[in-house]
């Protein structure tokens, strides 16, 4: 019997990040100081980042960064994660196309996000901070730097979304569970946050508010760093472990991907998967596909402006050359709260400008049928993040079939679904609906950003 | 660095399950027609199970039983299971002993109890049977089932106890996701139902009545079987991968537990994890000791008698030679609903009597604070009804310290905690409590049962 899964050892398990910035041809344009519109040293980034990361986040030298050990060993709870050939999703499909999985749901709080907060909260910890904020979508981050901060022995203070904090009470408990204070954003404890409560009293909170909040926290108090689970090229740069891992495991199985899908939010699964293999296209060694899965009702890659933006809402964070949908762009309250993020990381948005990465806007109700589809042949309930990429790897495979071809197909499954079933209930019933976003909304909110620079 | 995971491939998984009545000192007596109170013959249990399933209840011969290709086939979407060593939870308690764990949580439903839905949907399917039923309390058995029954194209109809069915809705959308049909019991769509009901309007269900209604449609239902998750010996059976697995993986620890312990409802993970260890104890080449833990509030073990029973409430089952509390017993509404059942299956019972296994009885509290240092230490957050093992395995890692000694302790992790975390919003707020049976309650119940013979 042909192996269903692809099994490693601890001892597989990464010994060094790849770091994509070091080969990529053209680097992205740096990122900005928000004050005097200079070019970002790490200096800059001390007050707010952890040295560590905001040495990290500028280099662009070092192709491979040593995983410590301290890390290494926390990874050890759940990884090296298993590769899984989807039999089940294909015979269910019909196609001849092979489809993989990389299951990171298997972590104990159910999505790759640990991936990148074990590093951050190490490097705060080894630094002598002993205070970390962060903001948190859906959960998965905050859910993932609860558990990394208890570990470190730091005290975490989350901004939870709060649309998602009402929506997904039991991330809350988790991160409670592990030590954290979680606080529904946009909130009364911040300047940001008092500010858009005052002029949208029923403003439900987005990622860009939450940062702003976060961001504020850490800067205000003393021995206090901020994290992001997202975006930024340290995150995307330690969640490489994912793809490293799949490309052995490809290899055990004896393929290469033709296509790489990861769903789409700050790019830092998406990041993770795919890297490791894109470095294989630089070289001109392959030719993959690349697609990144965004949701409909926040479609930066497919509908937005590649510009300088910021990261946040209230605008404290360095300015980013991404594509965006305008800072202040408040995305439907999809269940994917994850992706409901206006911007691209630097390093995505300048390979997606140059013909390197593919990105697919999905509508909502096709997600959660390919959750369903997915969930009933492969047995994983998937997130409804995640469920984006599911839904980008079966529209590959029945073009395939249209087409004749059987291409060898490898997506991301970045976390269980197991959390977010009021979600799958809607579904059940019906009330799930659609949100596309006008042309004519996303013009006026990207135009106001050439005031910016 | 030291191993803390010890990882099996997928040709580890067990071709064959083991089945301990046939190598038991003594036999446990046998089970009877509830009409005649005659021992039962297979075709007796055939109106109500599938054939093979009756069948292997009764196998008191074959040490070895294979397990079906299929069902390996489907054992490979999550099988082999980490064995890990439990070294956070070993700093925690500053304890010498080694403490492992084999994580069955990682299954896509979170607990152990797809090893028996998985044989017992595909026994079905071969028999050409069309719908099955079952019972569900916390909701761990009907997921699993919902799955299985799915994979193998079957229809499923789910009684589950309806403090669960409010308490849990999360699982019950895990069972719909599925594609199970799921009904609150006590329901109306039953005889036993309709019968408590009337008698008691606000009953909360419980195991034994939800078995009632399960078997009452299936046997009035064509082309219809019952299913159970735990008690049984074929279930046991189907969960011996959980030891025959942990085995291996203790030899590539280079070590042999002294103690091995499970949580206890009706006995199946409990027996999984510790019947392919008990075979060395039969042989006398291994002195190992078994620990059932059990909540206080269900004491069977601890505090029930030893005597025929029925497996439910209505009593339509066969009499079970069991340890009771009596099939009318009703359990305080504990949040480890896998645990609510008043009786002890055949062979455990009788293992129970010979001095094979010990139990102990823990409140519900000591349960989660063992769930929170085991959360906080290795990361997992653990079931409600796996926690009772937890707790048990830092009693005996306290023991040690006092005694000085360093015992290897091995415990099933049964499942995981993350849809239960309204239990631990209890426990933050202070609101969880403890529930000790009376003694002369107990004695009530079960004086009963002597007309029962």
């Amino acid at each position: 019997m042909e192996s269903k899964k692809f099994i490693l050892q601890e001892k597989d398990i990464p010994t060094a990040w790849y770091n994509v910035l070091a080969e990529m041809p053209e680097k992205p344009n740096p990122l900005l100081n928000p004050a005097t519109k200079e070019p970002l040293k790490a200096e800059d980034l001390f007050p707010v980042f952890t040295e560590e990361a905001a040495r990290q986040e500028l280099n662009d030298t070092d192709k491979w960064i040593e995983i410590p050990e301290e890390v290494r060993d926390m990874y050890r709870i759940w990884r090296p994660t298993p590769l899984v050939r989807a039999r089940g999703l294909e015979k269910a499909l019909g196609t001849k196309a092979h489809i993989y999985f990389k299951n990171e749901s298997v972590s104990p709080v159910g999505s790759h996000k640990l991936n990148s907060a074990i590093p951050q909260a190490y490097y705060a910890k080894k630094q002598g901070i002993t205070n970390i904020t962060t903001e948190t979508g859906a959960g998965q981050w905050g859910a993932a730097l609860s558990l990394a901060a208890r570990h470190f022995g730091l005290e975490l203070a989350v901004y939870m979304v709060k649309v998602s904090y009402h929506q997904k009470p039991y991330r809350r408990s988790i991160m409670e569970t592990y030590g954290a204070e979680v606080v529904a954003s946009p909130s009364m404890s911040t300047k940001a946050g008092r500010k858009i409560i005052t002029e949208h009293p029923n403003y439900q909170g987005s990622l860009g508010t939450a940062i702003s909040e976060a961001v504020e926290l850490a800067t205000t108090t003393p021995n206090c760093k901020y994290t992001l689970g997202s975006v930024l090229n340290h995150v995307a740069l330690h969640q490489t472990v994912i793809g490293l891992e799949a490309e052995k495991q490809m290899e055990m199985a004896g393929e290469y991907p033709d296509i790489v899908i990861g769903c789409f939010g700050g790019g830092s699964n998406f990041s993770g998967i795919t890297f490791p293999f894109l470095r294989h296209n630089f070289s001109g060694e392959r030719n993959t596909r690349f697609v990144a899965a965004e949701p409909q009702s926040c479609p930066k890659l497919t509908k937005g402006v590649f510009q300088y933006d910021f990261g946040d809402e209230a605008g404290y964070t360095p300015l980013i050359p991404m594509y965006t949908l305008g800072h202040d762009f408040a995305p439907a309250n999809i269940h994917a709260g994850g992706l409901r993020y206006h911007g691209a990381g630097a390093v995505v948005s300048k390979l997606r400008s140059q013909g390197f990465i593919d990105a697919v806007d999905i509508p909502q109700t096709e997600t959660f049928a390919a959750a369903h589809l997915f969930a009933r042949s492969e047995g994983i309930i998937p997130a409804p993040e995640s469920s984006h990429a599911i839904a980008a790897a079966i529209r590959e495979a029945r073009r395939a079939n249209e087409e004749g071809t059987a291409p060898v197909i490898l997506f991301n499954l970045s976390g269980h679904g197991l959390i977010d079933m009021a979600a799958y209930d809607q579904y059940h019933s019906g009330d799930l609906a659609d949100y596309e976003v006008p042309d004519a909304e996303i013009k006026a909110n990207t135009d106001k950003l050439d005031k910016i620079l």
